[in-house]
């Protein structure tokens, strides 16, 4: 294998357990980062966690979540601007279900990132742009080419948290199941029942205008 | 519509936007709840937060989420077995891609749930089985009777914990972009891409039986 940057394992970001499914390189982590656009973010209030499901793009070695200017986590990384928020982002894409003899060794087969790490509010302008379009292209890629982009008033509207990609780990489970010897003999089914997003027939807004067609990107997915 | 039974608000489950979003009735909630089996669980370790994607199964008021004896989360709630662990469960399905005219109106069509509260680690063994159980069929919906149940060794490394539902919250938005009006003129095709998960052909493991037939159930998937 050719040689990659990699993330510097932490403390937090070598598992207690399944290490042989961690990696830590640039390419792996940043692979599962561009599959999604739903990452959960955490965080923590009033002592306790909070875990929302919202929209994240990467630009380089950054990750920008979104929010709204009213939202939670923004204001209190907006308040704690200087010191920042404390985070958790996760990523996960499912790929199987991994169907064992024993109920035991029932499994998933997926692919995710954690980051940890301190967010920012962002809130140079240019930075501002890049995000959103990173963002719009996550959920959708050459959609942000293909859109009006936000004007000054929607762009103060927008609130986006900017957490650098350093304490972070990928995990990943491939394969069929492990099952102990002496079940391979049971009468039970066992294997992997695959699972992907499948995007269907674009719906076309009720105030479409006649004849404009779907773009080709959209069958790109 | 007929009268259900509804978790009751809280501070932190009255969204601070959005809030013709949010349901509280058993039935919405348990719905979405009952639609998936990974979660992003979220925990707080040396006050900052951490959050982990897992299974879950429900049982009636009752959420019990897959960790192994060795992880952290469990260990925490373990260790801190009379006070418990403060976590945080979210699930989250993607419904479709909102695609507006305008960078900004994008959105996401979902349905999530949202718990707080406090998760014990599960001792008792009948209660132990019939999370273990009902995680599976979360998984694979009759999958449960159809595989070898736990040994006494099995269900020993089996760690789980249980978050009683109380403090719950459902957000769910559907249909197309809300776009400016002065935006519909614009070149740009709008509309909703759907998107679900849809699961493939089922790959046999290596060492099955020649003969034996994938089951109804998985089909049924």
């Amino acid at each position: 294998m050719a040689e990659s940057a990699s993330y510097v394992p932490t403390d937090r970001t070598v598992p207690t357990r399944s290490r042989d499914r961690a990696a830590y390189d640039h390419e792996t982590v940043h692979a599962i980062l561009d599959a999604g656009y739903v990452c959960h973010l955490g965080f923590v209030r009033d002592g306790a966690p909070v875990v929302l499901p919202t929209l994240y793009g990467r630009v380089e070695d950054r990750l920008y979540v979104h929010g709204s200017t009213g939202s939670r986590p923004l204001r209190m990384a907006g308040a704690a601007k200087d010191p920042g928020l404390p985070v958790c982002v996760t990523v996960t894409h499912v790929d199987g279900l991994v169907l064992a003899r024993s109920a035991f060794h029932h499994s998933i087969n997926y692919r995710s990132v954690v980051v940890h790490g301190v967010a920012y509010e962002v809130i140079d302008e240019a930075e501002k742009r890049a995000a959103l379009d990173a963002l719009v292209d996550h959920v959708l890629p050459g959609r942000a080419a293909d859109s009006r982009p936000a004007n000054a008033k929607e762009l103060a509207a927008t609130a986006l948290i900017r957490l650098d990609l350093r304490e972070v780990s990928a995990k990943t489970r491939t394969g069929g199941p492990n099952d102990e010897p002496e079940d391979l003999s049971l009468p039970y089914w066992s294997g992997v029942l695959p699972v992907s997003p499948v995007y269907g027939t674009p719906i076309p807004a009720d105030d479409l205008a006649p004849g404009l067609p779907a773009p080709a990107y959209l069958a790109a997915r």
